[in-house]
This record gives structure tokens, sequence and C-alpha cells, in this order.
């Protein structure tokens, strides 16, 4: 065990219309909106078998979490009793990583919209991967 | 957008039966083995409602992938044609993150003992997620 870092570099960036964390939805099934993912051009191939329909996981940086939070009141509500955040979806926590699963509902070069995602506008997003299918189509 | 990078510190580290990356399975559900997450005593708030029996997200960094590959065969299999890398699980991406589903079979102080992951002996772990319930049990 060390006490190494590593370093995250994002590949994309949420456009969204949410923009204050105080209103926005928990969770995706919530009444969170469609955004866009915009990708570094430098990323472009890797995006390249991405599909209209098709659904993915979306990996993000919650950017505006706190990272010094290990127990907290979930969702908020102070009725709820307090919990270690590694039994919570909460953002705030060490490694405030996000994850979504969406679909894909258009996709314009570098720009991929998908639907109802609770992330707030200019969220870095740091991986996208495939919901996993039979091993043949891996 | 900005070429801003973040810092991920990991939060515990995976020690398993596993050591060769030629020979690992792909996936939990490939034959992996049972292995245990030695949590940092520094996260131990954090982790203080976890249950054994229940099934739990692990998010790793997979310290050993290539972080500059965008396209590959998948599976490193020749026979299946070449495809962006976020269309696939392989561990080669630009942010190498392990994404596995997996049961606590065993908690021990800072020590959790998960079954079938796909994860070599001393890979960092980032992150650690409930499966979602209903509402009202988040």
């Amino acid at each position: 065990m060390t006490d190494r870092a590593y370093e995250l570099r994002p590949i994309a960036w949420v456009e969204s219309s949410l923009v204050d964390l105080e209103v926005a939805p928990k969770q995706g099934d919530e009444g969170a909106p469609d955004a866009d993912l915009v990708f570094n051009p430098g990323v472009a191939d890797g995006i390249k078998d991405l599909r209209v329909g098709q659904e993915i996981i979306v990996l993000t940086w919650l950017d505006r979490a706190r990272r010094d939070v290990l127990v907290l009141h979930p969702r908020g509500d102070e009725r709820n009793r307090r919990r270690g955040v590694f039994s919570t979806r909460s953002p705030d926590r060490p490694n405030p990583i996000g994850l979504h699963r969406v679909e894909i509902i258009a996709i314009d070069g570098c720009t991929i919209r998908v639907r109802n995602l609770e992330a707030l506008d200019g969220t870095p997003v740091i991986d996208v991967k495939p919901i996993l299918e039979p091993i043949g189509d891996r």
C-alpha cells in the first residue's frame, strides 16, 4: 500500500441545462434533462463505434462535490440516519465519481446526446463503457 | 472546456491471487477469484454501513493498463474487428477505470472480502457504491 495518486484527464464535458446544484435531481430517473457529451477531438477514434439507441455507462468527475465527507444523511435529508458514504450514492465522497446509465439519442461528430443525465453543466466526463452483452458481442 | 486534470487518491487496495495480467479473466463471471479490499484506515467511517451479503459496485484504477489506446481488437482477439475503446470493456483506455459488480462475503475491520473480482493483486480501489434500491432505501 502506498500514498500514490493517479491523474484523471477528462475525455469530454457535459453541456446541460442543469446549472444549479440545489435543484438538480439526485438520479437520472428523477427528471434529469437530456444533455450533450462534447468529446475532446483527441479521443474521436475511441467513440467511433457508439450508436444511437445504445445504452452506455457514463462516468463523470463530480467536480463540485466535497471530497472530505465520509458520513452523511442520504439525499441530504436529516430524517435519514447518517450513513457511511460508500453505502450511499452521494456525490460527496473521497473520489467523486458519478455513474450514469443513459441511452444515446443523437450523435453529431464529437457531440453525443444522451437521455436523462443527472450531471451539472460543465461536469467532466472521464469514461464511457458499453452495457455488457453476451460474450460474443463484447 | 479546459485541460484541467483531477487527482484520484486510492481508498483501498486489492489483495488477490491474480498476479498475471496474461491469464487474468476478462470479466468477474469468467472464473475470477474471491479477493480482499483492504481499506485505508482513514476512510473507515465511510465503509461502516456495508454488510455481508450486500452487492456493491467497486471502481478500480487499472494501473497496469495502457492509456494511449483508442482503438483495439476486443478481448485482445485479432479475429474481432477493431473497435473504439469506448465501445469495449478493455482496461486499456484514457482513464483505465474498472467497474466490478460483486457481493460482499466477509468483513473484518478495514478488510472486505468480495466474490469473483477480476482485478490484479495490488490494484487501487477508487470508489465503492451500493446497487441502487428503491428511493426510500437510498
